[in-house]
């Protein structure tokens, strides 16, 4: 894959506007490709020494389970994001990481880290900008939890979608594929999947944004961001801040 | 302020075994100091082209105000510890920073990262760790508004707090001083105050944890860590990763 146009430079290049050398060494960050089928663990809680993966086809899906079975679904994993970093920085994975579907990944190591980070600090920068991204969408979703209702949070929840696709080629601002079963919104947004079904009907009657087949089609983006109070800070930027 | 005993140096000294030239940069990145006063929000939600801080002394919580006014604390922040690093990056900040005490803090800026990683590109590694473990800690603070009651997520608070001053040098597992309300416990864990109260007297009976005075003691740690199944994979750390 040219790195130039992987999710992952595309990505990284909204916060660095990336040099010859640090495009190639995104390319090698990419060497180590691996195929992994959908619905299982691609790493386990309590696992130890696993690698972290750049995915670069696929979605996939974090989670924890509690003591008493309960599932929190942490967040999703789409093209250019980084899968487990936090568990090969821990040593031990804190969560589980499950393919939603089919999914391509690359492979990375500490000391790939190491080594990138040596030779283009500027990409340095740029995954620390990813990670605190990520970190940006998980406080979202507390505050969906914490303080949002039904409606709000599964309208916040496909904006935030929409906007992450975008930035990695993967959707437009009037909608995208998105492989999610209700069974999977209902235990990322804290609901039942009858409460998501019931909350997507209303959507949809209100003429905001229809989810259905496996597309998410908005129709008044206006009127969601205003039921949402989605403000894309967190996800947005004016071209790279590091030229 | 020495480096190698600044809370920031042990925090990243956890990952990373520092050599005098890491620690060096360290002192670097405490130029510039600055004193905020308790109640002040040093950074607010919307603002932009600010510095972010690491904290040297005192405490600070990092909060979202939704657009009817409901607040949700995301964390405390303690010593050691970045504050707006997010926004620094993303020119934006997604959230407000008010100190909780009188708080010293040091600047840094997006080049003083960028000279850091350049010189000392294992730092860059190190920062990304910690940045990756406030990502850890606000999944927990999710996990916990989503499946677990008050009475554990209370209980999970109070070590993981306990576990996080102790690596900087400010707690033992026995207890530690805590300046934090009943009222800003409650917009954190999403109970009310005078909930929170009861939980509190509650634990207290059950003999396993007092919270009183600004002080936190810990009677019955394994019987605490059961009831919260606290599992401080996330926080812990067998000596540092990169020798």
């Amino acid at each position: 894959m040219d790195a130039l146009h992987s999710p992952f430079a595309r990505k990284l290049g909204a916060f660095v506007a990336l040099s010859e050398k640090e495009v190639s060494a995104l390319d090698r960050m990419h060497g180590r490709r691996k195929v992994f089928p959908a619905g299982k663990d691609m790493v386990h809680q309590g696992q130890t020494d696993q690698a972290a993966y750049i995915l670069a086809s696929g979605w996939v899906c974090s989670y924890k389970i509690l003591a008493d079975g309960a599932r929190q679904i942490v967040d999703f994993q789409i093209p250019g994001d980084f899968l487990g970093l936090r568990s090969v920085l821990f040593r031990t994975s804190d969560h589980n990481i499950e393919p939603v579907t089919k999914v391509e990944a690359s492979e990375v190591l500490v000391s790939d880290l190491l080594e990138t980070f040596s030779e283009t600090p500027r990409l340095a920068t740029a995954v620390l900008w990813a990670a605190s991204r990520d970190e940006a969408m998980v406080v979202e979703h507390l505050v969906s939890i914490g303080r949002r209702d039904a409606k709000e949070r599964t309208a916040h929840f496909l904006l935030e979608l929409g906007a992450r696709l975008k930035l990695v080629g993967l959707g437009a601002t009037s909608g995208y594929a998105c492989p999610l079963s209700q069974y999977l919104l209902a235990d990322a947004l804290g609901l039942s999947a009858v409460h998501i079904n019931r909350v997507l009907r209303e959507l949809r009657e209100h003429g905001l944004v229809t989810f259905q087949h496996g597309q998410v089609e908005i129709h008044d983006l206006d009127g969601l961001v205003e039921l949402a109070d989605f403000d894309k800070t967190y996800l947005d930027h004016d071209g790279p801040l590091l030229k």
